[in-house]
């Protein structure tokens, strides 16, 4: 993290300006005692600079501050930033706000590591010009005054450069036999206010204590829509595991529908030793094919692929035709290793031995899991990190990116040394800056926002167990409004392997179309577990887990199975596509629908060329009507105006006039999405 | 400010237990590798550390923060204190409070300087005891874990000290014998588990990243009454000031009120030059006295006492007078010059001259103040402090304090350098620790709370501009609940010789009942000018000043005026003192009453052995009645409770029940002091 702190330059420039005066004697004055001014309350600012801010290329970064200064002057400040390593700062000047806030902003152009500070200073001659315009205006006499911004300017031009230098001496000579009313309108005048503003004193210069930092990643790492593919149910054969041309096969599919990235569960030879059967059992049947959590068999481990799938030029003509049709892979990074991992063997110290002379298996007492081992960051009983596994498992990582891969969900990662993220994510995007890190941490929410703070690029979210009104609202209003809005993105997946929500469970095709589009909409990045769009919420009775799930058994799927939602997936992917509003994170609002069943919330554009409304049943089981707020406000109209209200699942257009609305909506279609026109 | 960054302790500890271990190599692996906690969100917390927070002596200092850690271990966290410059730190252990939040408290003993911080770290043998008491209560066997425990108890008697290091020894001894059952038993014993908290082994040792500091100042920078005194308007002769002797026979008038301070306004001899006469006009005439806050004469500047008032010894005995009387006496810093002052001859460039040779006199074009020159704290157009003028105001100060003044009320802190604020104040304390000062910034709030934050003991505030329910609310709760009051003090004045306000204008004695009562006990600390408990609110008409003020001429008052209301403040001062919610700055809290004219209002002790509640009515001119919530939840009690309410002006007792009731209180005895006492 940026730890620098800029008390360095300010007292630079004080020694610099020092000139003949007697120096101060460090001992007895601070070294701040030439600076003016207070700037705090700046963000973007994470934990106060410790952790980066995070943006996307292209973004514009608006950088806030208070900043306040003794007396009545005239101030200027700036925004100082640079890429991360970059000799030179570039600079972006602030503008007043309001009450003592001030605003700049800079253009993040490459994806990158940013730093940015600020600096504020007195601009002498501008406060002399405010208070001889006063004057001036009193009728007051101003001759002492104009020689007063003569010296001002004379001294500029003695230390200005190029052309600041000879506008300047061009100045100084045509108001030389002028008399003091015309050296007044000269010294006054808006050419010599910038040339002075640029080339005058600048007095009291404080630099803010920190230089803080912004992490700038792909754009996929803020919009993109995920499709989660287990691979060996890719196939036809129910006695066998999909093969990686079958598998190349489903990609048309997926495109079709509207995805951006699909994402492997662990592709990585999977353990024999404690096997788990289907549905979770203990003990698996000879031809059960184990879970891809279990990783690593004598075929290899984290860098080799199943065999059963195919091979490491397989995978690779995979990732190509994934980008043929416009998707990007992304897989799985769970460190877990299966008692058959070859690191065990080779690498004795990674893990941690009993005193019987046994394994330590993954235990959460009194479960345990014995079909999985975890390595060890630390040595034993100190804090000493086991340095060869922290690289190895960086070089995991860049092994799969050299094969194509840019996007890495990552397994449970807070049960892992955070201190190794916060080095691993940043090693790698320091040579890989697209590198993406999804973050599978359904845990204690403070937990949660760590790793997005220590560079977890996104982060899954309660959005799965999140099905109410207020509680919807509120999550919502915590990610996207609240401090986290800055570090923390939320890929919305509406069901994973492990999460077969209940709503999904007892909501039936209701459930799913209202919850991918809440997904789809609330956040700009959303992902869902194959068989989705097929409506499968077959649960193991009073779990949250799928029966028969394909974590433990072979599997063949009905793409075109009766039911399906695959019309209002691939139509909700290309509304996402084609409305800018919907790329964007923390631009969501709710607005005033009454009726606690329906949900009512907006996306906008910054300058609100593309607006969009979305009006959601919460309820799978029942239609529901309600007054709302056609919020007309939010495009600058009054209360009375009209609108073209285009619905953009049907494609029909409407005119509706008013603030006032009301509408039904049914459960088996269970969400409008609007897009806004002003007439 | 503490701007140690405290991974240094982190990483030698970490060094000091790699043992025989390869060393890292310190270029790859970040030197924070060995961290397994995130610390965030320490409250109190000014500003990331960079300002300190504000406690009196005596306060317990209750620490929060949120502690994160990878992994589902047993975590342990400490708070970490000493005074500033004490070489060993102090231990008070944090308790889990909720939702990964800690907290821990240390004893503020000191009338000094404390630094803080936090450790955390994962208890090896309290994460081994978890586990193995949820193995056994599954029935499990934990052979294999007792040889684990027993290893830890080994490795922690071999480097444990004294009484632990004995009873580790013990234990090992008494456990070699026993069985599995036997030795499970004694580990899993609360004795041991107290034991190996102390001596086991801490994994993951992670320090917060910043040491914070509090300032703790004497009690009576929360909790005081202040006196403002116009010496020159205490005597009986209105042709001239009065003596100090005359101010000195005014002493038992103020404690008898029951003040605990009395603020002279500036005591020192007057300039002549472009002196002020009657109502602010610009020329005295030839007995004008002349304004106070034009400082320095021939007989001297702001060391010296005035001589129409009396000597230095003199001044001297007024401050012993005043400790007589159990009153502090506090003296108003202005730095402002007279024309007149020695300053100007003796230091020529601690002023600004400009090129017709004159002195800059203030202004605020288009307005002029000729009878006032200020002092700079920069050499011209540059950032170079003029340190023999930062080192003859600091001495100033220690002038006084040598004279017996610990209290500096001062004058306009926002029109000088921030920078040199910071370092006086520092300086001063660190040598007179019980020195407190008043700034009298009524400015825009940020640059308001940001000289509370740079070092100002207390604040003036808005207070004296807030008259109605919502204002007063809403301002006190930004005081009292929001981030300023970890750092800012608002000390309450009703008026001052600046300010007559308009409330005060028109309001007649009703007002005066009512605002002090506020001024008393909104804010623990609070402040009178002379002749309020006169009701003297005669304006210049139109303008928030005095008619006739005292500022620019002689003037004698009769203390005994008909209509005066110094019963009403001799109790109310009266039940501040006996009441000890009243001594405390941030309790308060408002409830509910059904009338925008009344406001209701309660501080209590942490407690609740003292509970007082406030109702008062803001409307001068009519009694306004209305229901209200007795807050008998602040007490514990269910709403049908009964309790006694002593009303502290009248004596009266009485017994209420329940929670909604209902009052009428008149505008000319406008507000209700109550004790709440449980029956």
């Amino acid at each position: 993290m940026a730890d620098t702190v800029q008390t360095t330059s300010a007292k630079a420039s004080r020694t610099r300006t020092a000139g003949g005066r007697t120096r101060r004697k460090q001992a007895d004055l601070p070294a701040n005692s030439g600076e003016r001014f207070l700037i705090t309350d700046v963000t973007p600012e994470v934990d106060a600079g410790r952790y980066p801010a995070k943006r996307v290329v292209g973004d514009w970064l608006e950088v806030f501050a208070d900043i306040v200064c003794d007396g009545h002057v005239q101030m200027a400040a700036q925004l100082r930033y640079r890429e991360v390593g970059a000799a030179d700062w570039q600079i972006a000047p602030m503008q007043f706000w309001d009450n003592d806030r001030w605003t700049g902003r800079c253009h993040l152009t490459r994806n990158t590591r940013y730093e940015y500070t600020i600096d504020a200073w007195v601009d002498e001659f501008a406060t002399w010009r405010r208070d001889t315009l006063k004057k001036l205006a009193a009728g007051q006499d101003v001759a002492v005054d104009v020689a007063e911004g003569m010296a001002m300017v004379e001294a500029a031009g003695a230390t200005a450069e190029g052309a600041d230098r000879l506008a300047l001496s061009d100045l100084q000579g045509r108001v030389a036999p002028l008399d003091v009313a015309g050296r007044a309108e000269a010294l006054l005048g808006d050419a010599t206010a910038e040339v002075m503003g640029r080339a005058g004193a600048r007095l009291g210069l404080t630099s803010y204590w920190r230089t803080l930092e912004v992490v700038v990643d792909a754009p996929q790492a803020r919009f993109a829509a995920w499709y989660e593919m287990f691979w060996r149910s890719q196939g036809t054969d129910p006695d066998r595991g999909a093969t990686i041309d079958e598998c190349i096969d489903r990609l048309g599919y997926i495109r079709d529908l509207g995805f951006d990235v699909v994402y492997l569960v662990p592709i990585h030879p999977i353990g024999r030793t404690n096997r788990k059967g289907k549905n979770n059992t203990l003990r698996a049947g000879p031809d059960d094919p184990g879970s891809p959590y279990a990783i690593g068999s004598e075929d290899g481990g984290h860098t080799a692929v199943n065999p059963e799938w195919g091979t490491l030029a397989d995978f690779r003509r995979f990732v190509r035709a994934a980008a043929d049709h416009g998707l990007a892979v992304a897989l799985d990074f769970a460190i877990q290793c299966s008692p058959d991992h070859p690191w065990i063997k080779q690498h004795k110290d990674w893990f941690r031995w009993r005193p019987d002379g046994s394994i330590k298996f993954a235990e959460n007492p009194p479960k345990k899991y014995e079909d999985i081992v975890n390595v060890e960051f630390y040595h034993p009983h100190g804090d000493e990190p086991i340095e060869p596994l922290w690289r190895e498992l960086r070089d995991v990582v860049l092994f799969w990116v050299e094969q194509g891969v840019k996007i890495f969900r990552v397994d449970n990662p807070h049960t892992k040394s955070l201190s190794f993220w916060q080095w691993m994510i940043r090693d790698v995007q320091d040579k890989h800056p697209d590198t993406i890190f999804l973050s599978e941490a359904f845990t204690r929410p403070k937990l949660m926002k760590g790793l997005a703070k220590i560079g977890f690029t996104q982060s899954y979210s309660y959005f799965t167990w999140r099905t109410g009104k207020a509680e919807l609202t509120d999550y919502l209003v915590e990610l996207t409004q609240g401090p986290a809005r800055d570090y923390m993105r939320a890929n919305f997946f509406t069901n994973t392997p492990d999460i077969n929500p209940v709503i999904l469970q007892i909501g039936g095709r209701p459930a799913f179309l209202q919850r991918i589009v809440l997904a789809a909409t609330l956040s700009s990045v959303y992902g869902i577990y194959n068989g989705y769009e097929l409506c499968e919420g077959t649960p193991v009775p009073g779990k949250e887990e799928y029966l028969n799930s394909e974590k433990y058994q072979y599997k063949v799927w009905d793409w075109d199975r009766p039911g399906n939602i695959k019309d209002w997936v691939r139509r909700l992917n290309q509304i996402r596509r084609e409305n800018p509003a919907l790329h964007a994170y923390d631009n969501l609002k709710f607005f005033n629908i009454w009726n606690d069943n329906l949900l009512l919330y907006g996306k906008m554009t910054e300058n609100r060329s593309n607006n969009i409304l979305v009006a959601v049943n919460l309820d799978p089981f029942s239609a529901h009507e309600a007054s709302f707020e056609l919020p007309l406000w939010e495009l600058g109209l009054p209360d009375w105006a009209s609108v073209e209200m285009e619905d953009l699942f049907s494609g029909n257009k409407f005119t509706w006039t008013g603030k006032q609305q009301h509408v039904w909506i049914d459960n088996k279609q269970p969400a409008f999405v609007w897009r806004m026109t002003p007439l």
